[in-house]
């Protein structure tokens, strides 16, 4: 009842998780996220380089079938004006093959913003979470120096003052070592003092990271958006140093999306593994880097019914010490004050500190209860594992979708530039305009040929 | 200090507020969000008819154009081969158009899919909230029937037990009076108990009509896709009649486009007017629903230091009187118990009923506190004002470039199919293939055109 729903594993975490794993000698890996162990890392790594022989695959195919179509093109016989049948096939492939290259690009904008989103959700639940813990630690704090003021000037005030009636100082005194007590039951409340991990550094880093992230997909993604409208324009210009800058920056952006490919598979599978189960292995990692007790972290990790609120024991006391230091306080009121009027004034003052003390214990209630900080931790699960693994699966499509085109690309290119009707000069000044007449003549018979 | 970072207005929030609103008087009307006024609501449908009054220009501009067009042709000499200069432009630019069109429907996917995050984010944020006022209610119910059956049973058996010791009856007594004053003060706290007004309700509604909205957007970018891709493949085939087809559907879709401009500018200008201060909107209109005291729905929506917890004075009540059966508790068991074994078991049972009220009773605490239900309110918000405006203004982007684009496509278009060489029929069952050598040599023909 108490718990917000929660973070739910999605469908593609789990068909991700079933994936098969193996290490470099290809046994089975069980897919529980342990990066740390070497097998695990292994089976990543394989992840990886499964992509690189994609990529070795790809150019091998490439480089194979411009040899066979540069070896063994049937002798032509000089001075022939039609070219070879199939070469307008070969153009419309290669401009298909450009245009499904920027649909990918379309979906790699997208998956990039998804993926930044994800994250920003993660870090901005982790500053919540930061907010929450400073919070706890500023109130206890502030409680803490309200209750030991009031017990060094209205209290010790109260004794001066009553110090006729030896019955009234030691409900005095009483009244003092409850409010130490209760001093000291709050101090054993933020826990989270001294604790050597910071989620507003943990929040910055990933911020840090996430940007140069997202700043080397979106330069990826205009490079090859460059390169796909300016081999267009070098197939509709039919200009052939443009054509040929552009199948080497294709090749070179074809490495970038296998290699951005072996990435993005990595992450998203080693994303899935850690979002199928991530309690274990955050409450794990968490406990090593803080030292807090099990008690504490099962508490705001798991937030059910089954598990005890580890402050239960100290706020119940706390309570019950800030109840009695009210009926004692209205005791000294109706037996002190009709004989000892200088003494209304601390006692006033004492019950003004203990409603504000009060009013400040519900609100540390609140701030320790594992509601709000459970939710941020389902927040940012959410953002990690929903989101940002969305936008993974994205730029996966996208890396998926340039590399095939890239490769159909470079496979055409060279075979549409052989189309290309021989010029004298490859000086490009003036025949760019693809309105001057001499322009829309070639224009007319490389048209002429598809 | 309590609490967490909420909802801030944003740039665009502020830009569009600070646009001029005027009736249809042209009377200046105040940017304040208030729908239910009438100067407002002729305002936002001032802005629709803006929308209209483009609509109505651009098909002035079309219309005239194509008059000009046809009508003050230039005579051309009969059987003259060379189309007139300037045609290659044409379709050139009509090519252009359609590909910022496309470019156009990009953006608007991207933005339908932030809008419907945003709402998404808020329908969720609404159902957490319900889920936060539920389990205060169900806490509620339990607390005070665990209190009452404690009454009903331990302290009826308790009070049988001691009755030869009338002292200690009458600290039954007391015990009972407290626990039957704490059911009563627990119970002024499940304030959302008989509220007509469910969180839950609007969050189905706001979805519902959401996902309606999603779809008929999805519809709306999917017909434009293929109005331009057909529009392209009828260009590039020089398909009269899919031309033709095309010119009448664009016409469709640019009334669709500058319809959905107007609702998406109207929406923009109001949803800037509710974000730019929403507290003081939905603290109204929350009241009036919800027939709820300002000092909650102040403390809830506002949650800062400024406003007091309005459930304070019942909470620290309760809590002493817990605090009071405890120590009444512990004296009947000092006292009691020694003479009366069997009182015993009662005793234990009520400490063990009190020991889980107390834990209940932090629980409510954490649920009445408003910072959780503060930050669902800040989450709703931002839903809304940030992902689903900006969603919007995407959306708005779009709606511009395919009016523009379609605009420019419908001028040039009949322009364009006027340059289609003359065929003699206009059956495309085969001459539809562009390999074909009979459309190829039309092709080229419509290429030196150009």
């Amino acid at each position: 009842m108490g718990a917000p729903p929660g973070y739910r594993p999605s469908a593609w975490v789990h068909l991700l998780h079933q994936l098969p794993r193996a290490d470099f000698q290809l046994r089975p890996v069980p897919s529980g996220f342990a990066p740390q162990e070497q097998e695990y890392q292994q089976a990543l790594l394989l992840v990886v380089a499964l992509a690189g022989l994609g990529l070795g695959l790809s150019l091998i195919f490439i480089a194979v079938y411009l040899i066979r179509f540069c070896c063994c093109r049937p002798p032509e016989p000089p001075g022939a004006k039609s070219p070879p049948p199939g070469g307008g096939c070969v153009t419309w492939s290669c401009i298909a093959a450009l245009l499904v290259g920027c649909a990918g690009i379309g979906i790699g904008f997208y998956g990039n913003s998804e993926t930044s989103d994800g994250v920003s959700q993660l870090s901005s639940a982790l500053l919540l979470v930061d907010h929450t813990l400073t919070a706890i630690d500023h109130l206890v704090l502030e409680m803490v120096e309200r209750l030991e003021e009031a017990v060094r000037t209205e209290l010790t005030t109260l004794e001066e003052v009553l110090a006729p009636r030896t019955e009234l100082v030691a409900a005095t005194r009483g009244t003092r070592w409850q409010a130490e007590a209760v001093a000291q039951q709050l101090q054993g409340l933020a826990f989270w003092r001294g604790v050597p991990l910071s989620p507003l550094q943990v929040a910055e880093d990933v911020s840090f990271v996430e940007e140069y992230r997202w700043l080397a997909y979106v330069l990826l993604l205009l490079l090859e958006l460059l390169v796909c409208l300016f081999t267009l324009l070098g197939l509709a210009k039919q200009s052939k140093w443009l054509v040929i800058v552009m199948t080497v920056m294709s090749l070179l952006v074809l490495v970038l999306s296998w290699g951005s490919m072996g990435l993005e598979a990595a992450t998203a599978v080693g994303l899935s593994d850690f979002c199928s189960g991530p309690d274990t292995y955050i409450l794990n990692l968490t406990r090593e880097e803080t030292g807090l007790g099990s008690d504490i972290l099962n508490y705001y990790f798991l937030c059910n019914q089954a598990v005890s609120n580890p402050f239960q024991q100290r706020l119940t006391l706390s309570q019950r010490a800030l109840a009695n230091i009210h009926s004692q306080l209205q005791g000294l009121e109706r037996e002190a004050v009709p004989q000892f009027p200088s003494a209304q004034k601390p006692l006033l003052s004492l019950e003004e500190t203990l409603n504000v003390t009060e009013g400040n214990f519900h609100q540390l209630v609140a701030l320790l209860h594992c509601r709000g900080l459970h939710k941020d931790y389902g927040a940012a699960l959410r953002g990690l594992c929903e989101d940002a693994l969305e936008g993974l699966l994205f730029l996966l499509l996208f890396s998926l979708l340039s590399a095939g085109a890239l490769a159909t690309a470079l496979c055409s290119l060279p075979r549409a530039w052989a189309l290309f009707p021989p010029s004298d000069d490859y000086d490009d000044t003036d025949d760019d305009d693809p309105f001057n007449p001499q322009e829309s003549k070639r224009f007319v018979q490389w048209q002429s040929s598809i």
